[in-house]
């Protein structure tokens, strides 16, 4: 055909992605494991990434919600005309418009609102939305909009909730269904059976969601189909909820999420802001774009629970646990939502007699939402501090009461053996790095500003397993993309998953490109968050790295004429390391060049049965406290971690490191304050509500990784990182102030002011 | 696991994407071959479809490129500084500027030119380029450059090139390589046999390329990683031309082709505009929006070269043809391109003599590009023409002619059997539909105002084949993304492809998404062009969906405890025919819940071995002619098509009926046209050069779909369509002329001054 022009092709098939199969573990790795600066660097320090906020669409107009002053009110009247009837606003909608009866919050077989709802019961809770041409046309049409609201008596915190004749949130009692109790063994013989015994009642405070970038989506319609930009840990979670609230296929729904600005579990889900953007799209016939103003975000999208957590433990005189009593009472906020907190502590330490109990209740505030590690913190706070007391009154020092009783197995979940299991290697190797043993016999003086040691330790009890589907494409000269589903939340999740792609293929990370986090065009992924997106999407990532790979390799195999199990690939080559003569850039393998593109498609394998996987740490902490103010100086924290194999090290470290920051705040600034007169939020804004700054940070902060590939739990030996590094902080620094200054601060955050409380108690 | 919250989901693994293997041809068809809509069709007629030419993106700037106005020239100077001093200019390259030395029009080995080349060979051809902050800024700016040529002798067409002493284009010779011969049997006997001999040369016109939306791109670059969006019919194939301009691996060059508002061709390639928008782009360190005006367009984006073609039959007294010599001299432009035109003439008919000379010269003009089948409407122009002149020699009907020599193999590829061939029934049928008959028998008579009807046939020599890889994904609720790597075009690809996946998953079509031509993120496909992109594609994409179709069955024999053989798909739900009891919806599938999303690759199988494969159509016209004024009016025209199965009777006819306008601009007004004193072109715009109107479309246009599926040929049974639709058209309408007024005009377009000419010619 002379006259074919150069518009075709034509060849024989390769070999299709292949489905998975087993794969072996690394036996050596090249790019895994190196400290390697995120492959998105440039577009994140440079400003030229765009992340949701940032998305600019043509037409596109801007949208806000008006919300309710009130802890608990009934909407009586909404008067949309005033604001319809400024320059520039194009469409608003209350709680009578079309779609405002959306049901939302669906729980236990029920939706507990609506969309826009009448029934108002926290402040903040959505009454109406604007959209007009600009931001400020958007902030005087909210203020032009007339409600007549019915105030309402309220309840802010559990001990409200529970007293006789409290408002109810919902109709009925204020629980959130009935307690959950676990138990093991006998405790009231193992109390009578300990030489000592503990009991403290501990507090912790709502804390709130503050991820650098505000909750917000873009949104625009093509026809009856819907485009979302969402700053969102979970693509797919959100296009599950908005196709569902707007009656839509999934596949008409196509949610992005490339780049967000952080996300510590109140972006796993969608937000009203979503559904009420495309609702107010559709009316204009425009894009629009909603992001909440902080002040928002603090009332609405989210927050840890306040707990208030009672332990008590039974000991033998060489310190072995025979007891340990935990029960946990919880505000869930206005919706249904877990504050249960105690998991950790039946399965920290091996104890043959465990009981705990955990209890969740209504209150008129916000919602709470899975916050980094949801229940952990709080347990920790409450467990290694008694643990801590229990050391102390045994006249052990604590590292050494911890040792004592490291479990072997996983006690709650059938007694099964941890797959790797590094907590007395967190103890042990954390202690040394941190030189615990001569810190902590320096023994504070009577000065007014004294010095001490403290450390805890944790687990988090999960790390990921399927679903996951990875896609790597690799083009005719050795470049590839990798197409994955899960959001990056900041964590590096798009550097670690190219490194693991780079890996497998043999090819500089440099020259891989990650297309993620859209259900338009990536496969399926469950939300980033748990702890679990690496050792989730990891090893599909490997998965579809290596059907490529083998393609690869069958393709060199047939064009040079050898068997396969000769080849390999090194260096962006098809070689065989018996011959060097042979040596096959992919960019010259033929049958690449034929199908232009291989495409792999990699799933995760199920996690193994009979072992549980999960990781560990151990975090040792030095304080100054100013005896006289109150005043806690954190000087230095070493934070040990066992999360299986270290894909990065740089990106291990900063991920730790943040959690200790967040630990921090947990232990020492950060707290929701409601007012009692009003139930109204006195500090929702970024100067009253106190997260740490770098003024806060420690001077010295280290890492430990103990980097034990956990190969018989997935292929790429992986566990989770996130949530262990900031569950002990927060106990680690109590205790250090307790070594310190002999006071035991039972109420988180620990304030000046609550410092000096307990410090005048122990005095009085 | 109490406090495990909504966020992890875990489960067994279901079968992964399964490799392609052979899929049996459809039984019966539920939205194959029915009349739908386009998918997109919303989108496109309200305006919200965004095409490349409407992205935009913030900060972005606009570019022109300034253009060489001789047809030949070198570039003594250029200074840029006057238009870097003009208000909202950010940037200007020119030939000395970093990357303007890119090597281009690489072709034989050896670069032709360069990205901005200070010796400029046509009119049109780029020497600076600017960004600036508005569109009008750009004008400004290009203005402002001051420039100095020195002018040179030019050559115009295939004469004056091959004219002794004619100024070279290139060094040396104006001929583009050697002429191709191709040669069977004895043609010098065959016409010693024939009863009758007829010779004849034609001319056909340089027309231009004229899609809707002009040729442009948008880029961004992320760090060294740039996107573009592009009006393109390959993104893969843009990919790799701007990946090696810039040095850039491919993955770090992801090319957007969402729409596009038509291409015949011209786009299966990088245009300078896109590498020159990349350029600007990096120095200014903003997004660029670079596209063409239309009257650029019609100088450097390509042009459907002119030919001169000399056609000889010989025949037997009963029609049967007995040699058959086809030669032709084709104009590529000012660098390398094919102006080959006399393919078809050696397989359309049987004939045991035959030979073809194919050449092609350089002229200072803009080149040749591939243009809605290459070379196959001027073959047609002349080889049918030349058909109904030997009928009329004959004393036969030119139907009859053409089914006494219908073939019933391909002569010149190794008389291999045709998989199907529906040359006859394109004939037969078109001619029933048409009346043929009896229009051809009602004579015209002397008046002024004559009608008359004749009729041309085609194959196009090309079905497609390898490579093509979709993907298709089924979400939890049973809809469905196709994603594909194929453009769009306008020809209703997304529509059909969609069509195909539901076909296969058994789901409605509105149901589908499709997310396509993006090369970050679906997987490879050859560009849409050749009528290739069905025959090609739609086989990968029903392999894909069959790969989730098994899958879908295999959860569901695990969950109905039933043999996976016994299980059929049907209207969304999993059923066995033989027992109506079993009954499961898409969404109740527990493996689908469990992996979130199943996801299956397919690839095009190879093309069958020891067949041909291809189009074939016959298309009749009925025509008025004005013999004073030499006005023509086209009254109706019938297309018989056999392109394999129809997937879509609205497209089909739909891309029929655009592909007979276009033989209507072939055969009566398109022409580029040339000043022979200054060797510009005078008509590069809209007004001046003829694209038909609405008003030139006759009022009667039909189409006969033979409509039989090629299922030896590939799993959807279809043949390509685009091409075949136009190539006979004008020698149909030239037919009609004749047939009318007794007048043959050779040399197309048939203005009314060229019908006076032949007309005169003839009564002198």
């Amino acid at each position: 055909m002379d006259n074919s022009g150069t518009y075709f092709v034509a060849g024989a098939l390769p070999e299709a992605a292949t489905p998975t199969e087993p794969l072996p573990p690394w036996t050596s790795t090249r790019v895994v494991g190196a400290r390697l600066p995120r492959v998105d660097a440039y577009e994140r320090v440079s400003g030229t990434a765009v992340y949701p906020i940032d998305v600019v669409l043509p037409e596109m107009l801007y949208a806000g919600i008006l919300r309710c002053p009130h802890p608990h009110a009934r909407v009586r009247r909404v008067d949309l005309s005033p604001a319809l009837a400024l320059p520039g606003v194009r469409a608003a909608i209350g709680p009578d418009s079309p779609g405002a009866d959306i049901p939302w919050y669906r729980a236990q077989g029920r939706a507990w609102s609506r969309l826009l709802d009448r029934h108002c019961r926290h402040q903040g809770e959505e009454v109406a939305a604007v959209a007009a041409e600009t931001p400020y046309q958007v902030a005087d049409a909210l203020k032009a909009i007339a409600v007549e609201y019915e105030v309402l008596p309220f309840v802010l915190d559990e001990e409200q909730a529970t007293a006789p004749g409290a408002p109810p949130v919902h109709e009925g009692s204020n629980r959130v269904g009935e307690p959950a109790v676990y138990e093991r063994g006998d405790v009231a013989a193992g109390l009578a059976a300990a030489a000592v015994v503990v009991e403290r009642t501990f507090r912790t405070a709502c804390e709130l969601h503050a991820p650098m970038e505000v909750h917000g989506s873009v949104v625009r319609w093509d026809g009856n189909r819907l485009t979302v930009w969402d700053t969102t840990q979970g693509v797919f979670a959100v296009q599950a909820e908005v196709a569902r609230a707007l009656g839509l296929p999934l596949a008409h729904v196509r949610v992005i999420g490339h780049y967000m600005g952080g996300g510590f579990g109140a972006k796993l889900e969608a937000g009203k802001y979503t559904v009420l953007a495309a609702l107010l799209a559709r009316a204009t016939g425009r894009p629009v774009k909603l992001f909440l103003p902080r002040e928002d975000t603090f009332l609405a999208t989210g927050n840890r629970p306040a707990n208030r957590l009672t332990v008590k433990l039974g000991a033998a005189r060489d310190g072995t646990l025979t007891a340990l009593e935990i029960t946990s009472l919880g505000a869930a906020g206005a919706y249904p939502a877990s504050a249960a907190a105690t998991f950790m502590a039946t399965e920290l330490y091996a104890c043959p007699n465990v009981r705990a109990r955990d209890e969740t209740v209504f209150i008129h505030a916000g919602r709470a939402r899975p916050m980094r590690a949801p229940g952990y913190p709080q347990c920790a706070w409450a467990l290694e501090q008694a643990m801590d007391e229990l050391a102390g009154k045994l006249g052990m020092d604590p590292l050494a009461l911890r040792l004592k009783n490291v479990p072997r197995t996983a006690q709650r979940r059938g007694n099964l053996p941890y797959s790797t299991a590094g907590l007395e290697e967190c103890l042990r190797r954390g202690a040394e790095a941190f030189g615990w043993e001569r810190a902590r016999r320096a023994r504070p003086g009577r000065a007014t500003i004294r010095r001490g040691v403290g450390m805890a330790a944790c687990f988090w009890g999960f790390s990921g397993g399927p679903p996951s589907t990875a896609i790597v494409k690799l083009f005719s000269d050795g470049s590839a993309t990798l197409t994955m589903g899960a959001s990056d939340i900041g964590t590096g999740t798009k550097t670690v998953m190219a490194m693991v792609a780079a890996e497998e293929l043999a090819i500089p990370v440099e020259r891989i490109a990650v297309e993620h986090a859209d259900t338009g065009t990536t496969p399926y992924a469950t939300p980033s968050g748990g702890s679990k997106t690496v050792p989730t999407d990891s090893p599909a990532v490997r998965a579809a790295a290596a059907a490529v790979r083998r393609q690869v390799l069958e393709l060199a195999a047939a064009q040079l004429q050898r068997p396969v199990e000769e080849l390999t690939l090194r260096e962006g080559r098809v070689v065989t390391p018996a011959d060097p003569s042979v040596s096959l850039p992919m960019s010259a393998l033929e049958g690449l060049q034929r199908q232009g593109v291989l495409v792999g498609v990699g799933t995760r394998a199920p996690n193994p049965e009979g072992t549980v996987t999960i990781p560990f740490a151990a975090h040792f902490a030095e304080v100054e406290v100013n005896t006289a103010t109150g005043e806690v100086r954190v000087l230095r924290v070493v934070a040990a971690q066992d999360s299986g194999r270290v894909l990065n090290r740089l990106t291990f470290d900063n991920q730790t490191l943040g959690g200790v920051v967040m630990g921090l705040g947990f232990a020492l600034t950060e707290e929701r304050v409601l007012d009692p007169a009003t139930g109204r939020m006195v500090n929702a804004n970024l100067h009253d509500y106190k997260l740490p700054t770098m003024l806060d940070v420690p001077v010295e902060m280290a890492c430990v990784a103990i980097d034990r590939p956990d190969e018989a739990f997935n292929s790429t030996g992986t566990k989770g990182l996130g949530e262990p590094a900031t569950i002990p902080t927060a106990a680690a620094v109590a205790n250090a102030i307790f070594h310190a200054t002999g006071v035991r601060v039972t109420d988180a955050p620990i304030t000046p002011a609550r410092f000096l409380a307990a410090a005048g108690g122990k005095r009085g």
